[in-house]
């Protein structure tokens, strides 16, 4: 398969490359940055020195649409959606990592992003989170990449959402993310100087994560409401996301019983890995890896049940998790060219 | 006064030492270390060349209480108790860094620290939260200085609690912390490998510092209970604690409303800083200072309040807290030695 | 004495609020701005929150001259000439922390730096470096505030090149510095993700702070040229510069002379820490104050002495330096306001 | 091939496990660990969940030697020797990732490390630099793995010495080293408390990799010694070695010289990388590969050239090119196992 990637130069770019730079059954074809144009990628990044051997060219959706079979969009939102809708025309099969097609109401986008270009293409799009969507993206022309605080929150309640074991009211989701999440466009909130040796939290209870959340849990409850109370964190590491959610449990639930639902739901899913009871995980066991860890734990005198994911938010955060879909559109097998073992320490 | 410190060679001892050399009513007249007896406080701590001219002495309890009128001990819990009671009993005024005379019931304490060898000191002490307790601290004896999670939780939960405004179950306290709060000694976990570029919960719901908080915050009630679920994580920083409450409002709340009642409470504090409405804090901003910065916000949707404070671990988390107890105890200024400020980046 | 802070939201104008809002003999009249125009120092930098009461001002040299007596400079280089000129003009002093009036040389300057627009004032303008300009600086209208890098290094080499204990050529300077060194303006080589877990050169053998380091060397030889090879590294922390220094000795020379040459130099300096013989320094143990700290080993076998220096960059390196310099121009005793003790961790 | 790894729980051993997992033609038979001794592989190192079924051992020589064909000894230096000729004397191949077999000289082992009890292995080791000693690793029964300083010095002088291009005195190593480099046994210097936010040399000129590196550059030279002034630094990062190395150029020498020299000596190497002239290489850009980066410069003025190499010291540095070695041992494609795309940010 001929790969396109649209916007290839900031980290979730970068990581495609990493990822795709070994996947036995593509070529990267094309990629694009505005910044680079005309760079070699091993100048502007030299950590692929003699692996990837290709310049950053100037988008142009037709020459894309010519050279490459499946496209990877990993723009700003916003600047995705006209791009993403004229590969669409060209009949391309496209993963977009940005936000653009992941809420399916327009009226929602509208409040939480802007204007939507092309609300029609809403419906198309499939939420691509393989442990809920895996037969629909299978079929996809256009795969909505989840956002990677989503990732780690849906997968860390979708268990206890779908067995009922949890209040749907509530719900708290205590984020912790590294700095890459903020992407590689120059900021002064986002300069070493600004974020190392700090800690602190930013966009409380009105980060544009939380309706994403909420659409997808509610999602699984058969019409009912999920609000989601969503506090990020920045954390002064590289990768990784650590999601600490609390909820109150539904009745009578331990832990073991709890533990019990989250390895029922997620027994053969390649890439989450639910921990034994009373242990919890850390984003370095998952780092450079697609893995989802998660620990839970009720807390009887509280009537609370807590549980923990991590992920690395630029693999199953975002471009591990298009592999994954793009692994999925294509009938590969779901875990070719993501076998990367977690890089401890 | 003569300052003794027991225990100076690790973080809160070593804090102690910064922030006393410059204090205009003390003299540091002896240190203990077990590790670094004979040493120069200069030659373990080079940061303090031509600052500090003092030798690490080995624990006499009859020498320090000959050399010293105030005494701080900065021992683990556990191997605190005797010394601090020999202490009294030569009739000293004691601030006592450790956990051991935090917990007002020698039961509790013996469930999460084990057996406790002097509990009649136990009423004897008060505890060290200047905020809560000046007027006790003035004519005590022996202040139990608060833990470091503690002190940022009470002070983040105190005003909502006085004033009836958030229902007292099912609060979460969810903390971040830097590693400095793991002390000074030897361990695998707390290497740098082990704990940079990484982020993870420890200790969940089980933590010793959660009885504290609930002992503290009951006490508020006029004799209810407070049941605190208590979830910490290590951060890759050295200092700083930054604590992250949730709790259901008890009726109608608005921020505005929950703003002015922590205004109310520490308006005329020295130490605590409520920060403007909507604004939150980030441990930088109070690094290496004995601040306590809050902020506090509604969320209608979920009819939850979020309050976040941050304060250095081991300044109002520790040794600068037992320094502004030591000023309330002599009689000296509540600021005095305590004007640092805070050191960013 | 009325200060005034030309270009205050940098990290050198953060630094010089943090120490001049202490210092018992100026009052801050006059700060300013470009990007935080109208705003409340306290709301740019929350860590001043009860601390500094002022709004960041547009920078208006009649205003400031108005209002102030002793002016700092924190512009850009380049932007800082012709504002410096102006206040020049006003018969105001002026500590300026750019590079503009620290090379002798306008052609020198116009090779590293681009066209001098007032190369009269070079000859006026004393470097600010008081442990060898000490009383020039006392008469001194215009005080050029060194570099980060030159300040460790020429303090690091003046005893030995003073005493003739190395040869001139061949000397190599590699410094490491910490990020905040870089600044606060928006970049991508400086976001946390670009640096964090990282370690490079940059500007190898082509930093603009090596004419400086060679002006100021070859004035202690009696008018022969010190070239110098200077190699600066990134490293992943906030503040601080660690130089090691690699010289050939001149004949034999042993550890203890070449220490006793550095112990002689600086013996009454207040901010300059020559460690034992044999001991080195580290960034961490000068972090937050005016100190350099300097260890010296003389290695036989391959005939070469090490030097290494550390200090603060953003104190030592730029605004606690410039501090010690309005003391020594304004006759106040030359430590006022600058007893930080270093923060360790 | 079967294969044991004596000491797997520390750094070096939980990155051969690392790399090992996938490596085509390997089966981990047998892994050693005092500490955790009985313990699940994963439970001690939760990211290999999933992937590494394997429970830690007591060492035992005779069951390891029946279990596996080749070992890796990942022991202290000191402890390894006799674990290693035990093996020997089994006619197992081993490679020694300990000091234990690097020096040739048991008289110079025993000056820096202590009594060696089996010198006779000495002259049996082949030191495992493959790009110097490749052939000679073919046969070998016994390896001894470069420690990472010499890996990253040695392969940055090499190309230099061979070609006469620099005076074989006065050449300067400065290094800096990320802190997994120092084990993971608990020691206070090593606590992220100690090092993070600082930056600090160590064993200045007595490091015991600097006869290390003298051996093996000596060993270029047709019998000339080649005197090494080695300074390491210890820098807040998990991973990385940069070193920065100064010598003075041998009559006329360009860059492009230099760095045809480089080219031409690495230019069918498979991971050494000579990086474009003028650029030079962080160890971002190495993070978790097997790859040495290498830039060159000529700096004319001083006569001197800067040679600076990047490497994961836990991967080219000690595990990577554990593997490499392996690979050579048994025939396999060196590259076989090693194709990690280094992993920024």
């Amino acid at each position: 398969v001929k790969i396109g990637i649209i916007g290839a130069s900031g980290y979730t770019g970068q990581e495609l490359l990493r990822i795709l730079a070994h996947h036995p059954k593509v070529e990267i074809a094309y990629a694009t940055s505005e910044r680079f144009t005309g760079a070699a990628v091993d100048e502007v990044f030299p950590s692929f020195k003699g692996l990837i051997e290709l310049h950053f060219r100037k988008l142009s959706v037709p020459h894309i649409a010519r050279d490459a079979n499946v496209i990877f969009a990993a723009l700003p939102h916003g600047q995705s959606m006209d791009v993403v809708a004229e590969c669409i025309r060209k009949e391309k099969r496209v993963v977009d990592l940005s936000a653009d097609f992941r809420l399916k109401d327009a009226a929602l986008y509208e409040r939480w992003y802007g204007k939507h270009s092309c609300p029609d293409l809403l419906s198309k799009a499939v939420y691509g989170l393989p442990e809920i969507y895996r037969d629909a993206i299978k079929k996809a022309q256009l795969v909505a990449n989840p956002g990677c605080y989503p990732t780690g929150a849906i997968l860390a309640l979708t268990p206890l959402v779908e067995e009922g074991m949890i209040t749907l009211t509530g719900i708290v989701v205590d984020a912790k993310s590294g700095v890459s999440g903020a992407g590689r466009s120059p900021s002064m909130t986002n300069l070493f100087g600004e974020v190392a040796e700090g800690l602190k939290a930013y966009n409380v209870a009105k980060h544009r994560h939380a309706p994403e959340m909420e659409q997808e849990l509610s999602s699984r409850t058969g019409g009912k409401q999920v609000p989601i109370l969503f506090v990020p964190h920045l954390i002064p590491i590289n990768r990784g996301i650590l999601s600490t959610i609390y909820a109150r449990i539904n009745g009578a639930l331990s832990t073991a019983q709890a533990s019990k639902a989250f390895q029922q739901r997620y027994g053969t899913e390649p890439f989450v890995r639910v921990l034994p009871s009373g242990t919890f995980p850390s984003t370095r066991e998952v780092r450079g890896s697609n893995y989802c860890d998660i620990g839970v734990m009720v807390n009887d005198v509280s009537g609370q049940v807590v549980v923990i994911s991590a992920i690395d938010n630029l693999v199953k955060g975002a471009s591990g998790q298009a592999v994954q879909n793009m692994n999925i559109m294509c009938g590969f097998p779901e875990t070719m060219g993501l076998d990367q073992i977690p890089l401890a320490p």
